[in-house]
């Protein structure tokens, strides 16, 4: 039988708040299983850019990393932000260690080809190429991974990658030796029936439900993504996928209390 | 027989400047023992802070870490010089994973107590805390340590933390399991016996030596903590301490051809 393996990936909102934050950290350093945390930028890669003159680009809502823009998130989300999360986890006794998918080479990645739009340094995750070495190694010895959304090419460039898309890659590349249960924390309760109503959390979506969900027009278009992603997981061997709220205790949403269940 | 282990510290001229780390960085990731890298800060620290609005404070030539000051080392030491580092040592062939004293717990220390000057956030290693079962972990697996010049007091608080009583501490630590060597790269070619003839580097320093030179007052006032420091690594069971030029090739050091050898 397989070990149980939780990735949790938070967001930028959570990241911003300090109190939630700490709410959030207490709660996944109590997690007794083997587990690996996965964060996104917050806001105060755009608040320290703006100081130092480094505007955010934009297109179609994805942010253009230009030379500027990858020293900037390389200082705030893989300095800053990664390390004022691992020593509050060592606070709360959890042996966490802040690394980039460039640390021992743990997502290697390339830079994204230039089509309509360039990019500039951002990366697409070479999954066939993410190995399990060196996460085990550190899983196995009790050392919680703390991961900042860069990778990197492998010809000692940095790059800027979703930490939705990172989760999911390192859910799907251990899920070859754990049980790993991805869970997707964001701001709200899980998905919503009506995105208006907080209460209107469907607790079970299957490949069935989805399509009937679909069908019917309930669901939020900006939710699709996360539920296509989730099945695309699942079905390359991710056990399930939990959406919840960042709030929310982890042992609610692993629990099935509260949240999401994509299964 | 114990195997070996080099730890090399360099300073901030060779991290300003390109083609220098370039350099540096392939002659460190060709040397086939274990290693660790320890980095210290450069100017562009001071830069970023200028930018920033945020004054870099010293008194007595150290710096004052306050609250910005520490959140600017964190990101630009802990983020972007030391990922900077990483990523060119992955792609010249080095498994490097850039870690701070707060991953894995690696170096634990405390805020240094207020005496007549209040130093902020700087942090004193708790050397009899320090314990070698990570870093070992990671050098069994070929995987190179490149540590950036903080720590953190295990109460969720970062510590800015000197780059050379870093690598001196590891190297005392690592000395119970490894043969280890340190090495100190720096702007001058070793220990001069002349500070203005780079052609004067005092290839062996005894202890006898020491208080020989130290006795003619041959040595200039700027190296006498650093000798003092390694004899104190020596005693403390450090192998050998060496101290070169970070422009000069790595080997050329380790084999003794260039800079100052202390034992």
């Amino acid at each position: 039988m397989k070990e149980n393996l939780y990735i949790i990936k938070i967001g930028g909102n959570v990241i911003d708040e300090e109190n939630k934050l700490s709410l959030f950290l207490s709660s996944f350093a109590a997690m007794q299983s083997l587990k690996i945390l996965v964060h996104g930028g917050g806001k105060i890669a755009t608040k320290i850019g703006d100081q130092l003159g480094i505007k955010s680009k934009y297109i179609d809502g994805r942010r253009i990393t230009d030379d500027e823009t990858i020293d900037l998130v390389t200082m705030v989300y893989g300095g800053l932000v990664n390390k004022k999360i691992v020593v509050q986890l060592q606070a709360k006794g959890c042996n966490a260690i802040g690394l980039t998918g460039a640390d021992a080479n743990l997502i290697p990645a390339k830079k994204r080809p230039v089509k309509e739009i360039d990019y500039g340094w951002a990366g697409d995750i070479l999954t066939e190429n993410l190995e399990f070495g060196a996460w085990s190694l550190l899983l196995e010895h009790n050392i919680t991974p703390v991961i900042a959304p860069l990778t990197h090419d492998g010809m000692g460039n940095i790059l800027n990658t979703n930490a939705d898309t990172i989760a999911s890659a390192i859910a799907v590349a251990l899920s070859k030796i754990y049980d790993v249960r991805l869970i997707y924390c964001f701001e709200k309760k899980g998905v919503l029936e009506n995105v208006e109503d907080e209460n209107s959390v469907i607790h079970l979506i299957t490949k069935e439900k989805y399509q009937q969900l679909k069908a019917e027009k309930k669901l939020f278009a900006g939710i699709l993504p996360k539920i296509d992603n989730a099945f695309a997981a699942i079905d390359a061997g991710v056990k399930e996928v939990l959406i919840g709220n960042a709030e929310d205790l982890l042992q609610n949403i692993t629990d099935k209390i509260s949240g999401t269940l994509i299964r």
